[in-house]
């Protein structure tokens, strides 16, 4: 993400400083900075913006750190920190614990990829998505206008939004499908166990359908697991709509209700095909 | 899929009666077959092959009536009949019951679009799909034969199953996949409905990962309803195999076992990964 946010500001930003510990991430993310670093120190820190681009924790970690680095002088007063993290409560929780002279405003493009690291920059991952900003306590009106008009910049939609409020909705619309999707593959492979015939007969019949609905179970583990692990709270209660709603479904098939589940899928059916043709980013 | 069927065999078989009693179906469809029929009468059933393409529960009743009409001598003795229903095991159990005069084969093709009726009519789905044949009472070892080869003839791979077994399958990676997907968007509409904001933050936050995992629930109601309902036991316990995945992960989740839960979907994600380079038609 942070190798893609480069490559979308080139040539809209005087200087691009990328940053990170790995040696080879550092070469192949070459073509997206206009200087590299393996550390944080005083010349990679010099910057307006710092934009953190790592899993949640790490953000968290690296925010303590700042702390540190601005009472050392290594991050000079007004500088503005942005981050790229899945989650918001934990990490504006923690930019409001920043020093007063640090501003810092909690970010969230909504356009992850299955794919992590460098060498898969990509600055068009942006174009049209929606970018969440949250507000902090070390946030002005004016930090949020200048993270807005970053975000125009590298051609996604800002979209200012409480941190609680956020967590929630991806919680519904993003962690608990991933969860869904793992635990749908995760019955798969114990059906098929389960097969006498041990012709893995499920794995063959399965197509399309099974392919997009399971097709988030293939994402990076590291990365999805960091995210719901930082949204506990907020993914237990979207599984438990989740598990009313399958128990509802469940319940009309049990008593033969034909005519209240069609009813109720058929509710289902037009509230997807309206998101997708009003809300979905083509 | 009849009419699609019909496409596929164009210039394979002698001839091809389509009957619809919807007069505009047999209009869409009349590029599809040679000659059309509105009624089940000597003339239309009076093929070598009859193939009933409708949903299960009408298979069912058609079944029933041709074990009359052969009786009125409207079907000649040693005509076949096979069915393309989502669901095997009552079709076979009913044509277990048919007059011994006839022959009977289970069929299900591993095709299904989201679309139905003959004006998406299309031949080339059958390419590489999977055709599930099950044996009845009414099957002898040509019948089978005969089958295969007539869906070599359409491009798709013939795989010979106990209906039971292709029951339970099919609950596992089409049935319980279709409730899940319907599941997740009315959990999402009941989280949208108590947001305080009512600004619909979460259908505007939704992407990709959600457009897949929630793309079935977008299916033909009649059709996945009237599955389902065919198929309820089979459902039942993949949807409780699912639901104890659910709780698994959860659990880890709940007593912060992250190893133990990045394991899993690990192996969740292996399984997943492997099954597309492995089982998937491209």
């Amino acid at each position: 993400m942070g190798a893609s946010l480069a490559l979308a500001l080139r040539g809209k930003v005087k200087s691009l400083h990328g940053v990170d510990v790995n040696p080879q991430h550092l070469q192949d993310a070459a073509h997206c900075f206009d200087q590299l670093h393996q550390e944080l120190n005083a010349e990679s820190l010099g910057t307006d913006v710092i934009v953190l681009a790592t899993p949640v924790r790490t953000i968290q970690v690296l925010l303590h750190r700042m702390s540190k680095y601005a009472q050392d002088g290594l991050i000079r007063p007004g500088t503005l920190i942005l981050d790229l993290g899945s989650t918001k409560r934990d990490i504006t929780a923690a930019m409001d614990d920043l020093p007063e002279s640090l501003l810092a405003v909690g970010g969230h493009p909504m356009c992850g990829k299955e794919t992590s690291g460098p060498q898969t920059a990509d600055g068009a991952i942006y174009d049209r998505a929606r970018f969440v900003l949250c507000a902090t306590k070390r946030s002005t009106p004016e930090t949020i206008e200048f993270c807005c008009q970053l975000a125009e910049a590298i051609g996604a939609r800002p979209l200012l939004l409480d941190a609680k409020f956020h967590d929630a909705s991806v919680a519904a619309i993003s962690h608990v499908p991933y969860l869904i999707s793992a635990g749908l593959v995760g019955m798969v492979m114990q059906a098929v166990d389960q097969d006498a015939g041990g012709d893995d007969v499920a794995w063959k019949l399965a197509s399309t359908g099974f392919k997009d609905t399971s097709r988030l179970a293939a994402s990076d583990v590291t990365m999805m697991a960091d995210i719901v692990e930082s949204n506990r709270e907020a993914v237990f209660h979207a599984l438990d709509l989740f598990g009313a709603q399958i128990e509802q479904l469940k319940l009309m098939l049990a008593n033969s209700h034909d005519l209240q589940l069609r009813a109720t899928l058929e509710q289902i059916r037009a509230a997807r095909k309206e998101w997708e043709a009003k809300y979905f980013k083509k």
